[in-house]
This record gives C-alpha cells, sequence and structure tokens, in this order.
C-alpha cells in the first residue's frame, strides 16, 4: 500500500471527497517596505514576482513571489497571470500597508517574541554550506548558521522585516526527531 | 519571451544562479492542542500528515501537513520519509509545545491583532460556494464568508487557534486589483 498518511487519532484516514482539488497557495505577511523585501527574497532567495495587486483606494499593495522555472507555461496576460499564481502553491504574499516605510519607528511583530504564534517559513537548498556564503556575501543577518546549536545542518536568517527564515538541506535531515 | 519576473525595480532581473533549487518548502505556526488542529486540518482542508517529529527531550512536537496525491511517491521508510518532507512544497508545520493543551487561559497570537506581522495562509479551492458549504457542515468560524465585503469571492475562516485562512478559487480572480 502506498503512503497516505501518518497515523495519528486525531487525523481523517483519507481526506474527505469534499476537499479535493485544495491546494495551499500562499502565506502572507506584512512587510514595512517592499522595495527593501523585493530584493531581498529575488535576490537571496531567488524568488520571482509573479504578480503585484494594487489597491490604491485602500492604500495597500499585495506582491505575490514563488519559485518558478523558466520553462513553466505562466501566462503573459495579468489578469490570466493573477489567476495562475492563485492556483499555484509555495507562494509568498507580501502585504505593503502605505506609508510605513517613511516611519523610522514602524516594526512589524515577528511571532517568536512575545505575544507568540506565528514562527517562520522555510526554504530548502541543495547545500547548506554554499547557502550559508551566499548569505554571507548579502549580509543576511544570522539567527543560527548551520555548525551552531542543537539542530546542526539548520540555518535561521532574518528578513527585512526581522520575520524567521528556517534554511534546510533536505537530504541531511533524514534522522531529526526521534 | 516566456514570462520570468514582473517588473520592479528592486527585484533582480533573473534568478541568481546561487539560488538554483531553492523551494519554499514549509511555514510554521504553534498550535495550542495538536488533536484539534490536526482534525481540523486533515478534514476540512483535506492535508496528509507526512511526518511527526518528537523531540521529547525539549518538550515539543512538530506535524507536517500537505496536499499529497495517492500516486505521489511518498516513501513509507521514515527517515527517507523525513528528507522528502523537507523537499516538498506547500507544507503547512504545526509546532506543539507540550502542555500548552491542558492550560485553559492559554492562547496564541494570530499577527492580525496588534502587534501585527504574520497575516494568514491561503488554500485555492476549485468551487468557493462548495467549499463554504463544507466549512458550514463541520462548523467552522468564519471571519468572512464570500459575498460579504469589498473582496467578493473570497472567503476568511479561522482555524482552531484563531490564525486566519484565506479560501479562494483561483479561477474567479483574474480581475482582482488595479
Amino acid at each position: 500500500m502506498s503512503f497516505n498518511t501518518e497515523a495519528h487519532p486525531a487525523v481523517a484516514p483519507q481526506a474527505p471527497a469534499q476537499t479535493q482539488g485544495f491546494r495551499f497557495n500562499h502565506t502572507m505577511v506584512r512587510v514595512k517596505d517592499p522595495a527593501v523585501s523585493l530584493q531581498f527574497y529575488s535576490t537571496v532567495f531567488g524568488m520571482r514576482l509573479l504578480r503585484t495587486l494594487d489597491f490604491p483606494e485602500m492604500d495597500f499593495s499585495l506582491y505575490f513571489l514563488a519559485h518558478i522555472s523558466p520553462d513553466q507555461p505562466a501566462p503573459e496576460d495579468e489578469a490570466q497571470r493573477t489567476a495562475w499564481t492563485f492556483s499555484q502553491t509555495g507562494v509568498l504574499e507580501l502585504t505593503h500597508n502605505y506609508g510605513t516605510e517613511n516611519d523610522p519607528n514602524f516594526a512589524y511583530h515577528d511571532g517568536n517574541a512575545e505575544p507568540q504564534g506565528y514562527g517562520h517559513i522555510c526554504f530548502a537548498v541543495p547545500d547548506i554550506d554554499a547557502a550559508e556564503r551566499w548569505f554571507d556575501d548579502n549580509q543576511v543577518t544570522f539567527i543560527k548558521r548551520a555548525n551552531e546549536g542543537g539542530l546542526k545542518g539548520v540555518i535561521f536568517v532574518k528578513d527585512p522585516d526581522g520575520y524567521w527564515i528556517e534554511v534546510v538541506a533536505a537530504a541531511a535531515l533524514a534522522k531529526l526527531g526521534s
């Protein structure tokens, strides 16, 4: 029998038919300055800007980023690409409320300081040491380097708003946990 | 020329070679009671439990959920499946710090009340009206129904910890934004 789910008393043994076609599309965080965040995510993490949606009458813009390969059939037409963006998975949505970038005292809450809730996003990379050098080349702020702390091989860095980003090399984590 | 990225002065025109193979693996939120959250995400949203990692010496467990199709080659071997889990995209990680489920006054911060930061996760669904009926069938708490407010066709519900979940039908959103 092929793998379906790990067993847990609370987990439905099968996905209900009513959830067929459900897809985890995106994760949204608010950012103070989209120019800073877009530079960071497109350069340091290689994400592409799939779509920008502006709502000037409500003073905010939304930026949708993801990793796409050059041979992926993303529509050139903007309306079609909006629909396409919402049908992808692994999308990061950045919300910019106009004006925050001009307030030197403005900062968002990272979810790891109190009050806690949200923790982090995580990127898988092919080579953790090469990734660490790349982060150093880009003056990224480290919370934990690969060789520090209890979880060897796992990196934590901060994004420009202070949100935590975990970075892992998938193959190296096979023995993680009990 | 095929689509690569939307233009923005801050966005790198191409993904740097050093980011090749980078993948947005997961989003982590802390949950008060994993039995409640696992029931919710596996039933209401049809996610499967890819992997549980227990760290009893540090009093926490991690639960990794995603949508997988039955024909997807997920390894049966647990160590291999851990590595496989970290190589996927669209994964939701739930962190359970032991004991929170027994404290009636304990609650996590949703990121939308002050202090703000994290906003929500979003699921794309094939049929927004069918999804709304399914949420009603499961007594899910609505923040906004599809026909309420300014963004017609977009649903917001709460997960058991109060985290916001957006639900959209991708094709219906083509005309969103300016």
